[in-house]
């Protein structure tokens, strides 16, 4: 069976084309600048083969037309009913949806109604769906939430201190995200350890633009240090991660600003790695000048010890830790990052492989045959994760 | 020597009169009310005796000059300049000071210009200082801060992750609070364990209404769970801790509030155990309870995983951990938190001695032989410290 997972933002979908359940990829790509002049559609296939195209599309509708009529005409198709199913990536399921479910009037209804939580991402995933749900209608279209491997946190972990009346009426908690990234490493991880998922304390620690940390107990979510929303954990690429809301309100003074929002937005977009260095928001620029540029190893010092202390926090929480795993990005890119955080975790035994780490994108353990910890490099697949559930919620309908 | 500690409030001081060096405490007591009708002075002396007196107090000045009557009165001293120095508790004493410091202008203006950090505390704690220089010109003025000891938390640790101009102009950054409590369990901790304090990698956990705590490398302030203000950091009796800062944002605009300094009442106020439990701030009353309760239960739980996570950060921060120290109210009183606590740390291989556990108030090693990391309750003395300092000041000055 032919399985399409797809992420939706405003003005462009990626996409990912399976066989399942051989996990092949036929195709991949995406158009972007939709609604927009100069719409791009860009497919891969073929083993490489590269497809362009500028057109001018409207709106999703259109878009997602288009690439079915590609689709058809590279012969990656033969015929639109081939496509058996439909994953779509939704980053905020709110306490809802605890997995991944067929699309039905209720689904859709209830990603509205928590569009607030997640106001830039949540309309944008809908209009993805309601347009494929038009082209393909004969398709299972599954939903897919970010926040769903989170449900299982317990409520010590997710309730903030703040008047519980917030959560009871207005769903103040934590909600996380990543949840597929680190639901997916962490099956490879226990197949790669060969042990039961059910039998691990793991740490995963999805580290790209945005950044999260996962503790795994027993293959369920047990904490992650987004939060409410993504702004909070680790210092991110341009996200603060962990502030005092005193010294919000102290800078809104300083600088004469009203408007919460308006701080919301320089801590979304104007801090982490970037507001501390300077520099870039990209920890590839940041180290090529940090021999020379104090705020640039600054902020990298930073990011290191914010993923050594959740680490710390997830492996006292637990009562334990058997595997970190790295991915995402930085995760699976940069060895220097990953030997940083792994040279700070030394007095538990923790013990590098050097060979194995400097190693990009590929999965292998890159802790040493003596480590106390079994430290892992795992590439995240969030789309074959979206094409399983696809798989196994079509098998349950049909 | 005789040596006065002192802790002003806006409208009340605290004090204690000490022999020094021997740390003998003659005389302690309080004055509530300056300012408004029916002033209460009390006085405890002569190991247990106690005098208490009604009076209309006009300002601090005034109380001063009541305190140094009644101590002649009461024959606790026979004349003022048997007093040789006054040390004052300060809450904020930014970046200017790591240390204690002699009293003189520009120690003024100092504590003046860093008030909109601190502004229910700083201006309140000038009054006091004024207001004695005055009645004893002749006694050395002393200044401890509450935030000196964490002068020596590396960047890395103080820095939070925004524009870094924020730092640099405004002075943004991790503060901490609890400094001269942290100070002096460490030091006990150390008599206590047979160790030099520059060997040991301690986590003191100040347990009182308010709640920090510290990791203390060789001796160091090394990093605390307290911020730019005390909001942060743990779970207390009605602050909220960390919480989300886009979590605010979405608040205010459920509840319709325009005013950051609203909410940032209600994270003071109406947060923590008593925002969770809905029952009380004390975590005793909310024991009584919590049989019968979930959310009282849930709101001890919190509290107790996030004294947990924060032990575990700062060993990973540290890089290792040879004690744990609990102080101040429920720290030296509430044997059943403090075996909570240790409880989820037996993983480490942390044991309990519950005999010595039981005991409430005062000195002593509450983990067992066998235990891999030494835990202690240290009933913590501020003015002790205050004292210390005056005297090795005194001297210097002399």
């Amino acid at each position: 069976m032919e399985i399409l997972a797809v992420n939706s933002g405003s003005s462009s979908f990626k996409f990912k084309l399976f066989v399942m359940p051989e996990e092949k990829v036929i195709a991949s790509g995406q158009i972007e600048r939709i609604g927009q002049a100069g719409s791009v559609t860009t497919i891969k296939h073929n083993q490489g083969e590269k497809f362009q195209r500028k057109d001018n599309i409207k709106n999703h509708k259109q878009a997602v037309q288009i690439l079915m009529d590609l689709l058809l005409e590279l012969k990656i198709i033969h015929n639109y009913s081939e496509i058996d199913g439909v994953g779509h990536r939704v980053v905020a399921g709110g306490e809802y949806f605890d997995h991944s479910v067929v699309v039905d009037d209720d689904v859709i209804a209830k990603i509205h109604k928590i569009a607030d939580m997640a106001p830039l991402h949540n309309p944008a995933n809908l209009v993805g769906i309601e347009a494929f749900k038009k082209i393909l209608p004969h398709a299972t279209s599954v939903v897919v939430f970010d926040t769903a491997f989170h449900q299982t946190i317990p409520e010590e972990n997710f309730i903030y201190s703040v008047p519980y009346e917030w959560y009871e009426k207005y769903g103040v908690r934590r909600y996380g995200a990543h949840g597929t990234s680190h639901r997916y490493v962490a099956g490879e991880a226990a197949k790669l350890m060969g042990r039961p998922l059910e039998d691990l304390k793991l740490v995963s620690c999805h580290l790209g633009a945005g950044g999260s940390l996962c503790a795994i107990k027993n293959g369920k979510s047990f904490d992650t240090s987004m939060g409410f929303t993504p702004l909070t954990g680790i210092t991110m690429a341009t996200r603060s991660g962990d502030v005092d809301v005193s010294m919000i309100s102290y800078m809104m003074d300083k600088l004469g600003i009203n408007s919460i929002t308006e701080m919301v937005y320089m801590l979304n977009k104007e801090s982490g790695l970037l507001g501390i260095s300077g520099v870039s928001p990209d920890s590839r620029d940041i180290m090529q000048v940090a021999h020379a540029n104090h705020r640039a190893q600054l902020s990298l010092d930073i990011m290191i010890k914010d993923v050594v202390k959740y680490i710390g926090q997830y492996a006292f929480e637990m009562g334990g830790l058997d595997g970190i795993i790295f991915t995402a990005g930085v995760g699976e890119n940069s060895d220097e990052i990953r030997a940083a955080i792994m040279d700070r975790l030394a007095f538990l035994g923790i013990t590098i492989n050097e060979e194995e780490n400097q190693k990009r994108g590929e999965t292998g353990i890159i802790s040493g045959d003596d480590s106390s910890v079994t430290v892992m490099r795992i590439p995240t697949d969030e789309e074959v994760m979206i094409a399983r559930d696809v798989v196994s919620l079509t098998h349950k309908e049909g």
